[in-house]
């Protein structure tokens, strides 16, 4: 999604905030029912590295080896008024699409397209055109419709058998958590503040009641559900607990959920993915609405995201009959000044 | 002092953040010389719970026991246009001094005084004037200059062989803490916060180890220097961790100053001076320029300022041959809102 910085800030000036539904809800298919079959090659993915939608996208296709097969564009974590931009790569523009900025690809699917720019974003790469922004379902597809292109060992991130399960706690995660810490940062009064605030920390405790006698979610395997709570989990700390005043406690004096988060953050495939530098520059410099200076906290030492966790105990197979992934390409690498 | 929202805030839209120095400094002493003798019932100490300047009396004037000689005035803790409020009192107006704003004594010392109005001030009732709002030197004259008014088995907070110790502390942690935080929260550009954010944390790493084997900072008992780090340190994770932005840590995971803290406010004379609502209300809804919102985060869970601390193991004789202060004078109790 555009992270707030975007559609959420208009919002959030002016009326209650309420995050907006993806408008380019066409899927990429195994049998390409909707005009777009899945294809090593043909496909580029548009990521934030700060936002947390996309940043399940990230995961996802680093747990299902899907690196070659679905190329990668990062944009810049600061958008302008003309929102995400390519001005980390050179010239300014995205090396394979040629474009500058992400509103190009939107553009062309859809010529005077009213709605915000969101990531993450899957464009096409023959025509340039934009194919979905709808981030609830990118990763659900990726897991469940590119098998094909999956690497040997990929685990099932969406087993069948499960999934009314992981959909429940993954609506529940949304509403009060995922999306939780957005109503709270964005509330223009004290009273919606306070609600979401509430339903960010009851939720909270009872997934922590829920993880303190099991490794992940749901079965004994990491599945799409975690991978969504990690996402905001990541960045709790980082700026929601400061910038978005969702400050009961900071994860890490969560002892359940801190080595949770921590246990995810160390496994391959999660905290590769993670750049805390785009991650607080984003929030803090962009949504000058509720900070107004853009100065960037120095804040927090990010050193405990390394220390030991042992959830091992609980016993758990992350990646099921599966395998962990492979290194991070080089070019993906974020550099030491994101990482803890 | 104005505790930023006054003289604070007009510098902090313009200009590098600098703490305005005490217009009025005259001094009550036992001798009378600036023409102020210590009397008892003849002063009224005009403060905000919000301040940590002001908050330096209230704990040195319950641990001296001066609650019956020296009147107390309670502002409420947001300031208007017309700056410090008396809007706590029925009718809005001080019951004693009969004024509805702290300016209006400012006034009657010297009419058409162009600077800030700021607490703590020390306001003489039977002119109605303003005698001092000199924070540096307002506590140390409780110590020194009020003694023939001090309970029995009053502590002695500022002992003449320990002084030079106490100074060089005392001028360290003003320096780097306590209005270090200030530095850190009013900054305008991104530099000038990371310099102040970083004296903070590297003088409270040296406090931590200072403190890690002695239960005081100087000495075996509890000094001015203490009141004057513990009215900072009970304000860091409220506001300064993520309003004023030092989040390296909260104070509650540092174990040393947090226990350290925690010791201090469940002695009488600290804790039950303290008032989180007006502290929280204050900082989040009088800074707007940082706040614009006005939303008053509901964290932190304050419930750990009453756990164990265990530093009586470290020795150290709180009141030295003195005795603990009596009990909170029914009036002057901190309602439930504002307690752990």
């Amino acid at each position: 999604m555009s992270d707030g910085g975007d559609d959420g800030n208009r919002s959030y000036g002016h009326k209650k905030f309420k995050r907006s539904k993806s408008h380019f809800a066409d899927r990429i298919t195994a049998d390409g029912r909707d005009g777009w079959p899945v294809a090593a090659g043909r496909y580029r993915l548009v990521v934030s590295r700060a936002c947390p939608w996309a940043s399940r996208a990230l995961v996802s296709r680093r747990l299902l080896g899907l690196e070659d097969a679905l190329s990668l564009a990062v944009v810049d974590p600061i958008q302008d008024d003309r929102s995400w931009r390519f001005t980390l790569d050179p010239g300014g523009r995205d090396p394979v699409l040629g474009i500058r900025f992400l509103s190009e690809a939107y553009d062309r699917r859809e010529a005077g397209y009213p709605g915000g720019v969101s990531v993450p974003a899957v464009v096409d790469v023959p025509s340039g055109e934009l194919v979905t922004n709808d981030y609830q379902q990118i990763t659900l597809d990726l897991a469940t419709e590119w098998t094909a292109l999956h690497r040997p060992g990929a685990p099932d991130l969406y087993p069948r058998a499960l999934r009314d399960e992981i959909d429940t706690v993954m609506g529940e995660v949304y509403e009060d958590v995922n999306n939780g810490v957005y109503r709270a940062g964005f509330a223009t009064g004290q009273e919606e503040y306070e609600r979401a605030y509430e339903g960010v920390f009851r939720r909270l405790d009872l997934l922590a009641r829920r993880l303190a006698g099991q490794r992940y979610l749901v079965g004994d395997t990491i599945t799409e559900a975690d991978i969504r709570l990690f996402t905001t989990l990541v960045r709790f700390d980082a700026v929601y607990h400061g910038h978005f005043k969702c400050n009961r406690w900071k994860l890490a004096e969560n002892p359940v959920l801190w080595a949770y988060a921590r246990d995810l953050h160390q496994t391959p495939g999660f905290g590769d993915t993670v750049d805390f530098d785009h991650i607080k520059r984003h929030y803090y410099q962009v949504h000058t609405g509720i900070n107004p200076t853009g100065i960037v906290p120095l804040g927090p030492d990010l050193s405990g995201w390394l220390t030991p966790h042992r959830r091992e105990e609980l016993g758990g197979r992350p990646f099921g009959d599966g395998t962990l992934p492979g290194p991070v390409p080089e070019a993906e690498r974020v550099p030491p000044r994101g990482r803890p």
